[in-house]
């Protein structure tokens, strides 16, 4: 339907409207009214021989002239476009991967070439945000079986960049999550690679948390590297710690994670595929898994917990992953900072064996650690995190840290937040309970993850007694307006924050 | 939490955004910057002490000065706003009844009670496109029972207006729909109102369809009547024919089907729940649903259409509905025109008793009527369609349409469209098959329903024999450019829309 009569010249207008794309036309524009605009009409848009498909929103303002259309940001951004670019429409054939989803919501079971349909269109931005929903629905109910877990893992990293190491082990962990504070990733990967094993760790930015390891490794050194440089860093240094966003491995699961966090679920089916999906696109062949329960974590009970080992266990298996779990303890943050650079400073206390470092981040990094020794050979069974511990000890982690840095692009020291904000011990107590989902609150208000320096520094923890008056936890931020965002919320929440007995 | 640093100025934008609420904040803002906007925030906007829940998107550029925000029609529209309004910000509270749709997503059943929470937030313009379409794809399956539609069903019924006529008998249809022109309710209406029964048919406008019952019956009254309206107009003359939307009789379905449309899903519990809602809430007791089936109807197959007819009935009983099911033929459009003036044009042919009326349409329309007075017990059995026929043949029904249009405001006669466009059949032949959906598109393209006098009218059925250079259909428009353009789609699918044996 390529006709003279469907085009307009396009106009930059700044919408961001996040991944689903968007053009804007005006009420009166004749395109606009005979494909009708009532039931969130979908259109193929082309610029410069680049197609996509967007949703429709209707100006009724003068933001466009007659002739004129826009495109929201990620749109304007995939199709290159620029001011007065001619944009051309054509009728959208309805996405034909959709029809799995109906089957899916009818109840039907999926193999792995309809995944494979689906997961290629969504990685194309093909899916609405209403779709994308519909999709995570269907899949989300325990009428999604292992069977297809595996074609959806499988499917996901059949669409997404790989990487190969050419070696027998490649080792891996993932966490979780849900837990503030909890940076283990960087002290696990210095051991490791110290250890002489390969661990090509990709991690993800914040979404909703204060930090995610991208964010606070990013205080210390690039993370935002090309395949090829990763290549040459885990073959130089036999680790990295880097953004897996930036070589999209799984690029279906970077869209369809935003739409989980907005509906507030986490569909076991899709969190398993995501997971172990990256990790066999960065070649790993063993991977601990750390499931912290408490009730202010993801996983809320150990039996629940233990449904979730099974699950990574059972589609494990069945890809050829070897996966071994740890369920550990989630009920208060671990380490002190939460925020990007704060979360940093705790690392590099650990490090580089620093008076006073985090006693309960050095330990749970070396349990990991010693896990993923053990469960790749390099030792035995009961011995594996006293081994970590050593490397930790001897300084050879740190050293291999710092080498890392210098291979992604040179260290750097992180920098807590200028403004600070002491809470105090407003009587005397025992701490009772940390609300891990509170805090994170407090250091996302206070500006962090995209305030560098935002966050929360814990000076006390659960069991601890305190006097009145004593410091609880300082609040770190960059600007004046953002304290006082997070200390308003902080009055208004604080006996539910931390419990004094 | 109302701090003054949660302030901004509106500035109107005039963006459309359909029944979803945008608010719009420069990137640079601090509140934008707290909140966070990466995972389709959720906001809380006040302004003038009324409250909604908005989607944040964010802007680029200077389309807004520092210390302004937007929002977009919709919510401009429900929060009376005005330029230069304060509009103040607030935490959202994760909507509570989510927490039900979640239970539904892994395959728990739903009580009227958590129905009634879930149709009120919704009613309430609490859900996000994306929730709500997750709570569409979660009642889809086959795991949603009849007690949950019946529970659906009361929950929308609670929540809407309600109509009470203080008679024993109140009757009313319904047509399920897919078939293009099949205008039979303005014609059953007059036949039924005309036996003296008491029938409030409230219609729908189009979504996806060139023409709704109340964009035909505009063209010749007024449709837009208040609650006060219909209560008298049905008071004097026994029936009226209205537009649904206008007096709310079910507030959180017109919500639910513009989603359903998005996703093209016809989840039969939503569907049945929302039909019968607007019945009960009309006031009706006897209601007959008309099925058509067809190959590009909405139901495919007899067995479908069984299976639709069990539901309905098992439904209707348990919520003390009197209902009887006909099951029709649905390969071809019913009647001759398509796009509301020219359906309307067909539907005046059969009341006014003119030459060349369409037999098909009349039919229907009595087919209809007569099972009504049937189960009303105006007939006895098998006897109501030659008795329905009597009234249309005597002139009452036309007589009757006349005073209904009269109380709703006057009657005016319906206009094609002033452009036209004869298609002639290009060889000699018998109409072998008629396309529902794409000579639907061919009327949507030349600007039907916005365009009243635009559509398709056609002048040859299935069965029938063809000269070549014999007129097929002719297209009407308002506008060249509309004409245009559905002329090039008509080329494009011309073997599809009508084939030749």
């Amino acid at each position: 339907m390529h006709h003279t009569s469907n085009t307009l010249k396009l106009k930059h207008l700044g919408i961001d409207t996040q991944q689903e794309y968007f053009v804007y036309m005006r009420s009166d524009c004749h395109i606009c009214i005979s494909e009708g605009f009532e039931a969130l009409t979908r259109l193929e848009v082309t610029v410069k021989g680049r197609t996509i498909i967007a949703t429709l929103n209707v100006l009724r303002s003068d933001l466009l002239q007659a002739g004129e259309a826009s495109l929201s940001e990620s749109a304007w951004k995939v199709l290159q476009a620029e001011e007065s670019d001619t944009i051309i429409f054509g009728h959208l054939e309805p996405v034909r991967s959709m029809s799995h989803v109906r089957a899916k919501m009818y109840g039907n079971r999926l193999d792995e070439e309809a995944f494979m349909d689906i997961i290629s269109d969504v990685s194309e931005g093909k899916y609405s945000n209403v779709e994308l929903a519909a999709f995570i629905t269907a899949c989300a109910s325990n009428n999604f079986n292992a069977t297809e877990i595996v074609g959806l893992t499988k499917a996901m990293v059949a669409i997404g960049a790989k990487l190969d190491w050419e070696q027998k082990i490649v080792v891996d962990k993932h966490c979780v999550g849900g837990l503030p504070g909890n940076r283990t990733t960087p002290i696990v990967v210095s051991i490791i690679a110290a250890a002489g094993l390969t661990i090509p760790k990709t991690s993800s930015r914040a979404i909703t948390s204060p930090a995610g390891t991208a964010d606070t490794m990013e205080t210390m050194a690039p993370v935002d590297l090309s395949l090829e440089e990763i290549r040459r860093v885990v073959g130089q240094e036999g680790g990295c710690i880097v953004w897996g966003g930036a070589v999209k491995l799984s690029p279906a699961d970077d869209i369809l994670i935003k739409i989980e966090k907005a509906l507030d679920i986490d569909s076991t089916g899709q969190m398993i595929a995501s997971v172990l999906s990256k990790k066999i696109a960065a070649g790993s062949t063993h991977v601990v898994i750390d499931i912290p329960v408490g009730k202010t974590a993801k996983v809320r009970s150990q039996e629940e917990a233990k449904k979730l080992e099974f699950c990574f266990r059972t589609v494990g298996r069945k890809i050829g992953l070897a996966i071994k779990v740890l369920i550990t303890d989630g009920s208060q943050p671990v380490g002190r900072g939460i925020g990007p650079a704060l979360e940093a400073l705790d690392v590099l206390a650990v490090l580089r064996q620093e008076k006073n470092f985090p006693k309960d981040l050095a330990e749970r990094a070396t349990l990991i650690a010693g896990s993923i020794l053990e469960i790749a050979g390099k030792a035995s069974t009961g011995e594996g995190q006293a081994k970590a511990l050593e490397y930790l000890n001897a300084g050879v982690a740190w050293k291999k840290f710092k080498a890392i840095c210098a291979a992604q692009g040179g260290f750097r020291e992180p920098k807590a937040g200028r403004l600070q904000y002491e809470v105090k011990a407003p009587t005397k107590g025992r701490i009772v309970e940390i609300d891990n989902r509170r805090l994170a609150k407090v250091a996302k208000l206070s500006g962090a993850p995209s305030r560098l320096g935002a966050g929360v520094l814990l000076h006390s923890k659960t069991g601890q007694f305190l006097k009145k008056g004593d410091p609880m936890f300082t609040i770190f931020a960059e600007t004046p307006g953002e304290l006082s965002y997070s200390i308003v919320y902080l009055e208004k929440e604080f006996n539910e924050i931390i419990r004094l007995g």
